[in-house]
């Protein structure tokens, strides 16, 4: 993976009805969010689900491959006739649609000639000039074009494929952050976690998030930065709050 | 709630850095869309998940409202520094911002007039001219204003607000679905899948979607469609081709 210090984005695109009609949880966003930023200091700042229609996909290509680094979408990559994010990519980007060499191998090995038929051929069919992101666990690849790259919507077989996408993708700065639980309510606390928030307001992001634990109310708060020292600093600040308002901690 | 025989559809707008960052998964996504479909027959089209910056909010809120018949926002209308959905909204829209009269009594009621800190206080400040969504878990209602409903991030209290949705909305033709669970891989049948998605293009959706069970790989077939006669030619349809090729069902 190249190095560079700075803040690298991407959005997340979610191809698939099952997830917009709410048949089936996405999983998909978390863990690629999650990821992103841990191995490789990349922050998502968009995600669209979307439904499996051509034009839709094509627009939304075309627009989010603009406003960031990187655009990660999940499903519509298998072998049936609502997969159409291979063919509707290559039309975002006018790139040529057909089988990929090097993809048409790894599948026709994994299957054997016999087996090969044409659903399974299907699943070697996107940009030829894509690069491939391997697929350990069921073989069949996604692939890299331009700064799009499109990896499956079944979450095991993604998340086996997600480290060989590390070796495409350039470093940004890792955003640190950190977690205190209280037990206290938003609105004890909001007027002077606003007055840090300004303080710090180029460095840090603080979040505040209701919690119900065994039957009592709670505030996690939620303190994120590229620099661990200004971290630092917050914590500070809101450890004096703390003790300043009497608040109990909770320790997980 | 009033009564419309068309398709009526809605986007979801999730606004949140702790769902854009995977720190918390989001489950709002499929309860929303769930209950449109069910109780209203309002189909989600769209979904965004952006971070807590009020020109992103304001851009998104312009652009959904315009293209779809409803967008429900997520999050941010809590006390905190972070919580700034209401007010994005209102510059969005251009309506003044400021104490809503009604929602300021509930919450004046709620918490007594000596506990009405600032905090809480800033739960009452919303457009002005917005109808109230009534939250029977923690009084701090939601709000609708134009064809937008604001309601809040924490599942448990969206959950119990929704229903207080329906009165503002009209209804449009509810999705039917079915699914049929099949002990076979998608490329077995996706040529012939193709074909029954083709024949009835217009009506109704075809999806296939992979499970793994005890083990086992399958297939779930999932047909969607406003009209249940034509649902039922799709079941013959597939009925037949499950015979011809000798797959075994799963009976859940």
């Amino acid at each position: 993976m190249k190095k560079k210090n700075k803040k690298v984005n991407a959005a997340i695109l979610i191809i698939g009805n099952e997830i917009l009609s709410g048949r089936t949880q996405d999983k998909n966003v978390a863990f690629i969010s999650n990821w992103l930023n841990l191995n490789c200091g990349i922050i998502v700042q968009e995600v669209r689900i979307i439904p499996d229609v051509e034009k839709t996909i094509i627009k939304n290509i075309n627009v989010l491959s603009k406003k960031f680094n990187y655009v990660f979408t999940t499903g519509g990559i298998g072998p049936t006739h609502d997969d159409i994010t291979a063919q509707s990519i290559s039309k975002a980007f006018k790139s040529k649609y057909g089988f990929h060499k090097e993809a048409y191998k790894i599948l026709e090995r994994y299957y054997g000639k016999k087996k090969f038929n044409d659903g399974r051929k299907k699943m070697a069919k996107m940009p030829i000039a894509a690069k491939l992101i391997y697929n350990p666990s069921s073989a069949a690849p996604g692939f890299m074009i331009k700064n799009v790259i499109s990896l499956p919507g079944v979450p095991s077989i993604l998340n086996s494929m997600i480290e060989n996408c590390k070796r495409y993708l350039i470093k940004g700065l890792k955003v640190h952050s950190q977690t205190v639980n209280l037990f206290t309510v938003e609105s004890n606390i909001s007027k002077n976690l606003g007055k840090i928030q300004k303080k710090f307001n180029k460095n840090v992001d603080i979040g505040s998030y209701p919690f119900f634990r065994l039957g009592k109310i709670g505030v996690s708060i939620v303190f994120r930065s590229t620099s661990k020292s200004k971290l630092k600093l917050v914590k500070k600040e809101l450890m004096n709050l703390i003790r300043l308002k009497k608040i109990k901690i909770l320790k997980i």
